[in-house]
């Protein structure tokens, strides 16, 4: 029986054939309800009034302390260090020595030799076996994401973990903390009053609307939510908590790929160490690689930096970090470009309808509001005969009345491009358990800004008709 | 502050408001992972091979013993008792002093004075209620439902409960068995071996296919439950489990109506009585009323038991139950019947399309594969300006590839006719927080036989175009 990531490659023939059948199931968001009212209106309430998204459950903790722990980070990870103050966040990328992206985290910096870092598992991973191999004097600790299935257990967290997001959320603040709540700057970190409580806090933001991340001990997280949901009430805001449905979907309006395939299953030295050291249950080895590309080789999944719009927080001056030559390489090259596809929504219809015709095959399922299932989406994107983009994770915003996708394009491609999608899987689909038999067909998508905008919609409003068919 | 559902009837004006309003949300499928594998897959296996569904928790248990118990239920029921011997389950249904419809439990004969009910609240409710009032020598347990969203929590019950069912699931208890499985009968409760255990199991059947229920306590949850997943593989038989999501639609398949609003809102006496004893966060006080029918009246959304196909189940012979009277003059009336609604795939098309216009009001969102957003539902269904039916269950099959619902019609109505049923709330949609802001529009229903079947559908398949349109 394998037991390593690297047993399971040399004996599958193909990690691809591996990964696009995998039996994990859909990758879900953990323990929170599906829905708290209904997810078109949580939807609808991020952008109109106010929403707290409960992030407890879905993602990995990894904590990151002694006196090599900056240092440490900054080899670990693309990201420039030098302006890493107290108080302050950061979107960390680590990236393989070939420079292809292993994922990312939210890495707040919580004492001088202290780091958290928050995120899915192949960043934790990656983390844990670089100070297993390594010679730092850090200490790693690691809280990994709650059971995707609970079935009646009780799940116990290090942290709770709330966002308050949305054009009301000032005031909840302001009423939380019996006053004004500081100036944050953008992804810096602040203390604020919820209740008995004080609280760190992080200033983020979705698409401009204002709101922070909190965080405390998990005993504390009833207290903290009744207080924040009371609060709410005393000051007339309309506060949606968004359910397990409508949470995924927050990112297609604002425009972050959560689940590029990380770029490790290639490369000798220590990328084949890694791959010894990640066990069979891990995720990069029981995860799951859905959608219609399918490639013999798997670096046609991998992404760099570049492509996913992280160019810019890489911290050339550092004196090394892992990846850095490949990086500098790419740097001049021809880098693909994030964008979001707006899908055609006759397109959609068709997909839908299938559906409902006795005796017939039909397409892959599109399920609402999250059609995503695997752990990481490759939808290939054509133009005529050619490849020329992949789409990697989807949604339906009810606020833009549409399908969104985000992936990656071609520099060739432009903004207002008609290209096709191939939707579903070939020769009937995979045995993944998240896939029904099915068709392929085609769905048009319209190349469109990240993160997309009501503006872009209405610009290309016409272009439909005159460029779809 | 109501602290009753009598007060609450007071101080609302009309309890159909009330309802129509609740801010309690989905009625949910409690604790089990919205999916194992996906819906689609989960809804053919019930059909085409095996599955396992856990009905855990989302079901109350009520046990009655002493040695009144069973002349106290046969006065509680409609239920002719004079065969109910040990061994034994029927479909136990409790109406009003006026023969309404209350609700329904599954009831076991456990011992010559103990049974065990299990089902939704209203009839358990009133269980409790009768023996509170009652001089009957019965003392009465109950055990409800799990919570809607145990966020974390754990859950415990006092039974695990597990079906299994599906054409090939002989197969499966054979093996578990450890030989044949007993010849039981339809709704008899005989003994097999699982594993070390030695568990009750009730003869079931959806639609035909060979079905057991089995229960025992929540400590061996896991283990029965694995070792039925074990013996799946070693017979080499696809079990699936079932999701909370794919669960509930299972019905409209096979024609059972979950969730008629129980006919306790009105009557004095002793129904007054029963709404003073029910708190404001019972099912009856909490729950809500969804769907395009809106009446003054909250009796316009009861039921019989005739019109639900319960007629055969009156003992007639017993010397007095509750409603015996009412029943009697009801027999010979004019009662409406139960019937499948087929709704129209165009029309259905016409509403989901309708979420994909940036800028237009969009009808009532159809979620998939369960769009009842309510604990009860009453969708109007039309023959031109006339109201000859409601709407009361919905639910997408993918084994038919359809969207169908239960309900009932006037007497009138025949099979093959196409009716509109209004779909959506009147003016914008109610204030229930699973209702987003929308238009009504109408969608055409073909009435068919209960339970549905696939002749139905070839046979009606022509008169769609010519009655339809």
């Amino acid at each position: 029986m394998a037991s390593s990531l690297e047993d399971m490659i040399q004996s599958s023939g193909n990690i691809v054939d591996v990964l696009r059948n995998s039996k994990i199931g859909m990758y879900v968001y953990p323990v929170v309800a599906p829905e708290f009212t209904n997810w078109r209106s949580e939807q609808a309430a991020w952008r109109n009034s106010v929403v707290l998204y409960d992030q407890t459950h879905h993602m990995d903790e990894v904590t990151v302390e002694g006196p090599d722990a900056e240092a440490f980070l900054a080899h670990v990870g693309i990201n420039d260090f030098s302006n890493f103050s107290l108080n302050r966040a950061k979107h960390f990328v680590p990236v393989t020595p070939a420079g292809h992206v292993i994922g990312d985290h939210i890495i707040f910096r919580l004492a001088q030799d202290k780091f958290l870092t928050v995120g899915r598992a192949p960043t934790s991973n990656w983390i844990m076996f670089q100070a297993a191999i390594g010679k730092w004097n850090v200490k790693v600790s690691h809280d990994p994401r709650s059971d995707s299935r609970p079935d009646g257990k009780a799940i116990y967290r290090t942290h709770y973990r709330f966002q308050i997001q949305g054009p009301d959320a000032d005031k909840i603040f302001e009423k939380i903390n019996g006053g004004p709540v500081p100036d944050v700057k953008f992804f810096h970190v602040d203390t604020i009053n919820i209740g008995t409580r004080r609280v760190q806090a992080l200033r983020h933001g979705m698409a401009g609307a204002p709101g922070l991340e909190i965080w405390g001990p998990y005993a504390d997280k009833s207290y903290i939510q009744s207080t924040i949901e009371q609060a709410a009430r005393d000051v007339g805001v309309d506060l949606h908590k968004v359910g397990a449905r409508a949470y995924s979907t927050n990112t297609v309006e604002s425009g972050w790929i959560p689940s590029p395939l990380p770029g490790i299953y290639t490369g000798d030295g220590m990328m084949k160490d890694y791959r010894q050291w990640l066990k069979e249950d891990s995720y990069e080895a029981a995860g799951s690689i859905g959608g219609s590309f399918v490639s013999d080789n798997v670096e046609d999944y991998y992404t760099n930096p570049f492509e996913l719009g992280y160019g810019f927080y890489i911290g050339w001056k550092k004196d090394d970090f892992i990846g850095k030559d490949a990086l500098t390489k790419m740097k001049g090259g021809k880098n693909r470009k994030k964008v979001t596809f707006e899908w055609n929504a006759d397109d959609v219809m068709k997909v839908i309808e299938s559906s409902f015709r006795p005796g017939e095959e039909n397409y892959k399922w599109i399920d609402f509001p999250q059609p995503n299932y695997a752990s990481s989406t490759a939808d290939m994107v054509m133009q005529g005969d050619k490849m020329v983009g992949m789409s990697m994770f989807n949604g339906y915003s009810f606020n833009e009345r549409c399908m969104l996708s985000l992936g990656v394009v071609d520099d060739s491609v432009e903004e207002g491009d008609v290209l096709e999608m191939v939707w579903g899987e070939p020769d009937g689909g995979s045995a993944k358990t998240s896939v029904e038999p099915h068709k392929q067909t085609t769905i048009r998508v319209r190349v469109s800004p990240t993160p997309y905008s009501t503006e872009a919609r209405t610009n290309y409003a016409d272009s439909w008709r005159t460029k779809g068919s």
